[in-house]
């Protein structure tokens, strides 16, 4: 590849990481004394305007600590979301989806409130996916992976190039579950070839859009397919798919029709697998950080420790 | 795993960046206007003897800027850290290598100086190195990992078990390079053997004992073995080899007699091949976040623009 263009890529989608987190016009986001995300300036004008639900301070955004209780918290915040949503202030909600995302100091930690996927980025709630690698040894064109592109009609990157298989990990589903689940929608896996599914690792950058703040954590899955094999949507949600060499899979990734925030993962399997390496990329370190931006501890707070110790 | 044990081995390899990276005790060490490492109190009250080679101030400890090239400046630091290693200041110079790392602003850029290997965990000096993992399909263990048990002679570690193979990047030499040479007297991996050597990326953690401060980069490699290739040692470093199930990895890891600083290396493989997941590994998410510290990034000045666009 030719010199700066992957780091490019990694600071693309990282744009928040490297630009709008530094520069701090952002304002945490407080539910229950810890903070669960970050709010820019144009949501916090808005969010004023519900002063029962959200106490805009100098120092953060806070929701009212008088809900007390999950449901209470899930319900005011929804409230107020879909009078947005109705008054249309909001690009992001116009992509309404009825499936909430679970809002958490940490991933393991419980869960204080839900709220509309599409709504999360006006909060810079951290969001949690999978992404499966489809990969096959090929006996003419070597080790190969599968694309997806994205139906026409989907709300987010429509029409846009994607890895094999991904989707969030909305409430009430675990990892595993969701990652079997959007392959036998997406791409119509048999589970009998699901067995062959492992663990990869994850990656994690905070990207930004003109719809909010993305931080954003996958789960990476590899799975090896038969070279018979061909993906089929049975969910409407793909156009098509296409399968190439890995020596192939950086210049797709690179390409405009290619979306941003699927990048990291197949960037990932590349530098797993010995496609791009240390000797042929010369960003190789900065591409490797930019691909684990600390999200699980960037909305510690500062000051006294962390919970991992840091102070 | 029970809870918490691998997060504890995470915190236990990043000792520094967790607790005196935090702390803000110890000061840039810069040359030619750039940040290269970072000096501890105890070296600053040494250096400060040598005010010809050291210009110890309130923000800094910096490099005489009067020395301008490459040759100059290792040779000014080389003559103060053997007067050092005479005094017997330091226990780290005890260990002198005849060997020498190279000091860069970044990993790609080019050298300012080169310094004996024992010398630079007293400034702080990111130093680079590469580890193999070597790995069998074993037709009745299923898959396992090779571990070197290193010799009760050597200088660093002794005694204690470590990843089959591993080894410095000092100056002069590349990154394949290095891995192929160290295979090869390490563990007399044949060239035949090493053609399937694949790069799978890197980890990077700051540790610090009492020798000094070692921010560490480590390019990880692959290398599937044959069910009967059996590793032996040709140059006297090794006392023994041992083969183990992929599950009982962890537990290796663990042990007091495992090398703190192999330990990520391991991890990482166990990440990247399933045997660690998020679902079986409470701190997942943590555990990857602490094996990928933002050491390209660490010393870049703060307040004005970062390489990489971080302010």
């Amino acid at each position: 590849m030719s010199s700066g263009v992957l780091l490019k890529l990694a600071q693309k989608f990282n744009c928040f990481y490297l630009t709008g987190y530094q520069a701090a016009e952002c304002k945490p986001f407080v539910v229950e004394g810890c903070q669960v995300g970050l709010i820019r300036p144009d949501v916090m004008r808005q969010l004023i305007n519900y002063p029962e639900v959200f106490h805009v301070s100098q120092g953060c955004v806070e929701l009212n600590p008088a809900f007390r209780d999950y449901e209470t918290r899930s319900c005011q915040v929804d409230q107020v979301l879909r009078e947005l949503r109705a008054r249309n202030v909001f690009v992001t909600l116009k992509g309404w989806r009825d499936e909430c995302y679970e809002v958490k100091t940490d991933f393991m930690a419980q869960s204080l409130l839900k709220m509309d996927r599409c709504a999360t980025c006006l909060f810079g709630i951290r969001n949690y996916g999978v992404t499966i690698n489809g990969f096959v040894r090929h006996p003419q064109m070597g080790q190969c992976l599968w694309f997806q592109k994205r139906a026409a009609t989907k709300q987010t990157w429509p029409g846009k190039w994607d890895s094999m298989v991904s989707g969030g990990l909305s409430v009430g589903r675990g990892i595993m579950e969701t990652a079997h689940k959007e392959a036998m929608e997406e791409a119509s896996v048999p589970t009998e070839l699901l067995k062959r599914l492992y663990s990869a690792g994850c990656v994690s950058f905070y990207f930004e859009s003109e719809r909010g703040l993305f931080p954003n954590t996958e789960f990476v899955f590899d799975l090896e397919l038969p070279p018979d094999f061909r993906p089929v949507c049975s969910d409407g949600e793909v156009e098509c798919f296409e399968i190439l060499p890995v020596g192939q899979c950086l210049r797709k990734v690179l390409a405009a029709d290619f979306k941003t925030t699927s990048a990291p993962c197949v960037l990932d399997f590349l530098l797993r697998h010995g496609v791009v390496t240390p000797e042929n990329e010369p960003d190789y370190l900065k591409v490797v950080e930019l691909l684990h931006v600390p999200l699980q501890s960037i909305y510690a707070p500062k000051g006294r420790p962390r919970e991992n110790g840091v102070a």
